[in-house]
């Protein structure tokens, strides 16, 4: 089994709602930040590897799991796995950690699409090969 | 069974992104006005309700699916039903309608804490009283 | 002198940050949104004045004044007036009223671009004849 | 003269506006992002000076000039100098460089307040000291 993929953030003022805590709706925006950043490293940008297959990415489904609170300042891990590649779509896990506290789990399904008609499309070999590394 | 709550939206600029749509984190934030304009319907507003019963109410879960993109400009409606009701959770179903079209729907799952400790607490009768109006 | 253009709004909680107010910075988009609905109001929609002269405007600088808190569920008119239609920049004054009490003030100085190279350009006649309603 | 603060950020995806580039308020954002990290340099954090004066400080105003477009995923330079320093005012002009180009200049006027009673209160003596150094 592989490592997975960890991307160091801190909590903007911005961020936090008037609970001093972390909005909601703000975890899929750190859940997207984890998708760019294991990109950049897997195939060293996002565009790049949606590019050279003429594909898009959009996301299907996301679920988050509160399970603590995230205040500002405090600094957080994105921890990243990819948990199921299928014939057209990725689900990536995406834990928001603190120290050793889990304080949030974020499931994003992505599907591949044509970047041109935007159908559903397999995933491509340097796609899959490239998110394997990245396995549970 | 009761008619759902409906509250009508416009997209706003700042709530697109560069494909010229809704960010997917954002619709959890439609979600959040949705929530809080039923309450405001239901009991005057959410912390009325909060503060009648020394109540908070905390998101444990989010689940988004999303169905067909949303774009600036265009008016939709958020259409929400209260799914289940349990000992010490609300679920609401909050359905984004643009026209005749369902672009997203989000699931919440919120837990019903003590304003003081934070500990799980069962739901107050008026809380569940009016809450039954909006049940699916 | 015409009347200024004016629009209703609610704060929202995710504007709001841990010190139970509108973060500074969302004033701006609370100012983007009156420009919006200002220009829906002169000629149909921001998009159709730009499309009928080939022509795009962009934000050259924005002010802000702060003046009063403004809070979580508050309601506020965002009252515009273009204030100066130079040869090439409009700019207007966005003030953001909570009843008597005027909490903020924006002023946006916007420049008309050539949709194809971006280069400045005339305020084209529609446009200055449009904006001329709203001029304090 | 001092050298100027600097920190180093990247654009984030939802950052951006449909034109593709970073929506005109973030830019707010930025700045505030830029305040937090020159007083962690200076006082540990912006809370410790806060706490051992007994005083806040809020925006009470802010100014953005455009200067050229910052797109998703470039990095970029916010570079921070302290330009004044009243009685109860503190000036800081926050420059966003993207290599060799300033995107965008903001200058914030922050007022200092006492914490209880939240009226106008001179510069403390330790944040006074703590701020010369990054005085342009």
């Amino acid at each position: 089994m592989s490592a997975p993929f960890r991307h160091r953030l801190r909590v903007r003022f911005h961020e936090c709602d008037p609970q001093g805590i972390v909005f909601n709706a703000h975890f899929l925006a750190y859940a997207d930040i984890a998708i760019t950043e294991l990109y950049r490293e897997a195939f060293g940008s996002w565009q790049a590897i949606m590019d050279s297959d003429a594909i898009d990415m959009v996301v299907a489904e996301a679920n988050v799991r509160y399970l603590a609170p995230l205040r500002f300042d405090e600094e957080f891990d994105l921890v990243a796995w990819v948990t199921k590649l299928g014939t057209t779509a990725v689900t990536t896990l995406i834990a928001v950690e603190r120290e050793q506290t889990t304080v949030a789990e974020v499931t994003l399904r992505h599907v591949v699409v044509d970047a041109e008609t935007r159908a559903k499309t397999p995933i491509p070999d340097a796609l899959r090969a490239g998110l394997e590394r990245y396995s549970a």
